[in-house]
């Protein structure tokens, strides 16, 4: 097993990754101080894992809560039933929430757990190889909202999260791939090495070998870690980690949430990004074929829907967490290895870059 | 103008007290870093100040949010209102939510402002007496669940309190007496000095003198801003603050939202806390007796509603967040001036104190 430490000072908290250790409860224990505990989970996730999880906690009271599965659930309706569950069982403030299943499980798990009696201990399990690396890692927790994604939440820590390698070898093929644009992402803003090492392992990778999905779970979390180690409240240099996501948040929105993965969204947005970037003279064009060549190889879409235009993309990025007193400010790399977070940039190049045929550029 | 600073490290914050503060805009838009002000506010309330505030912040981009009056409305369907109009006006990251209004805006809004986008700045402009001496000092929000009062909220900071003294004019006087309740409170939990203040003033208060109103209401946030600065997440001492709220909380969950106003809740829980305390033999009568006087001279209910018995009390005390490891815990006084929370007393005293005749014992 390797640990990581996320230090944030009292609310620092240790990342556990390997193979079976879900079925070490032990592990879990040491960071549960009240005799309840809520598993959230859902209807997918639960014949797979909630009884071997279940199990390992089996000297706490337990409620188990599922909820049915989907990015289309991570609403307040659905958010509501954890409260529901966890007042009908009585749960106090000295309860433990454990999220057991991938992003939006741990988002809603997450902010009922910094909602509910405003504020209980929380546990993360991610089972998907995107919430392995990204979401269980940062507190960030949240709800949709008609008008706009994660809209609604709270940046809450988790007490610790727990990564079980093996349980990536019942995810769809497809949410491995999404996993993988996040993975590649931080080798693009942060880790150039990481990319190579990425390039002679992403085959490995999706037949998941589990030796290099260790190295790649671990060497992502570290990244994010050190990141938002050093930046909790994303005043600054957090915002890197959101490469490609302006552009795919618009995607998600206008295809309508659960059409696109979000992964699938934030790889077809950092070809985006990548071409801006180009555009601004940042990178290369050869490395920008190098990095759209990475995500096409890791079985990611590199082209936005058809149906998008320039038009529907500035909609959508106009109410985009990251736009500061009107200026629309973008994730951009100025080379491969480090990323920007910056408005500095004329309009037209970011209105060339949303006309751009994508379907041409990365043949 | 009198100023209190809250003490909580980064956190802290100024409470300004004084006269005609509404007025002066510049003291509030100092506490704004963007251009964006949502002044989120209640259909009784907003007649009476909405456009003296608008007019005082006539510098921002303003979105008013008039929801409709009462604690009936502090739930998710009410608090949806304010992400919707948010979202519509497109505010940003750092935009300012102002609550302009009792208890139940100041909580919502309040609520709303730690949970869009994640967290966002927030000032409180209490205008009921209640909101100015409790709700608006010490970080507390939330909206109510069906199964309990408060029960999904978050702790957070404002950036800034205004108290206008001169809004309580309008402030019905059943409402002014609710708000009393909370101000003994303080001198019972905390600052005995005070109560004799208290005991000579009350008539004064009631008759909305505004300078005895000023010094009862620097006094009472001094008592809260102290607590809550030696304890901001309700570790330990900060629970003293709910001096008759356990009991109070029973009475307005039992009578349904809003049939008891929550200061005449807390003032018959407050005497059920004084009768438990005597009972224990921490108070003598006589002690208690005056305390119930002042409470009753301060215009408030002094015993609880005639339908309730032993068993709704202990139905409801139940589910009440200071019940650790299912062992209930409450807010007694060990003397007049000092509180303890304490679930170190026998149950069958708890039980005869749900059973006293307490129109019997406070006439």
């Amino acid at each position: 097993m390797q640990t990581l430490q996320v230090d944030l000072g009292e609310r620092s908290y240790p990342i556990m990754i390997g193979a079976q250790l879900i079925d070490q409860g032990e592990l879990l224990a040491r960071h549960i101080r009240g005799k309840q505990v809520a598993i959230v989970t859902n209807d997918t996730v639960a014949p797979l894992y909630l009884e071997r999880l279940s199990r390992s906690l089996g000297e706490f009271k337990l409620t188990p809560i599922v909820l049915p599965d989907g990015e289309a659930q991570k609403n307040w309706q659905t958010l509501q039933l954890i409260f529901d569950a966890l007042l009908s069982a009585r749960h106090d403030r000295n309860t433990t929430i454990v999220a057991l299943g991938g992003g939006v499980i741990g988002d809603m798990a997450g902010f009922a757990a910094a909602s509910y009696q405003r504020g209980v201990d929380f546990i993360q399990v991610p089972t998907t190889l995107l919430s392995q690396v990204d979401s269980s890692v940062g507190g960030k927790t949240g709800i949709n909202h008609p008008l706009g994604k994660n809209m609604i939440g709270a940046f809450y820590q988790p007490q610790a999260v727990l990564i079980d390698t093996s349980t990536l070898v019942t995810l769809p093929s497809r949410e491995l791939s999404a996993g993988l644009a996040e993975v590649i992402k931080y080798g693009l803003i942060c880790d150039e090495p990481f990319l190579g090492w990425l390039e002679e392992n992403v085959d490995r990778l999706r037949a998941l070998d589990q030796v290099a999905l260790t190295e790649a779970i671990k060497r992502s979390c570290e990244a994010k870690a050190k990141v938002v180690g050093a930046d909790e409240r994303e005043a600054g240099i957090r915002a890197t980690l959101n490469l490609g996501h302006t552009f795919g948040h618009a995607i998600e929105t206008h295809q309508g949430y659960g059409v696109w993965l979000h992964g699938e969204a934030v790889s077809a947005g950092t070809v985006m990004a990548l071409e801006m970037s180009s555009r601004l003279g940042w990178i290369s064009a050869a490395e920008r074929d190098r990095a759209v060549r990475l995500l096409s190889r890791a079985g990611l879409p590199v082209v936005p829907p058809v149906d998008m235009n320039a038009e529907d993309f500035l909609k959508h990025m106009a109410v985009d967490k990251k736009v500061l007193n009107g200026q629309l400010r973008l994730v951009l790399l100025k080379r491969l290895g480090e990323a920007v977070v910056t408005g500095d940039f004329p309009r037209e190049v970011l209105e060339a870059t949303l006309s751009v045929n994508y379907d041409a550029l990365t043949q």
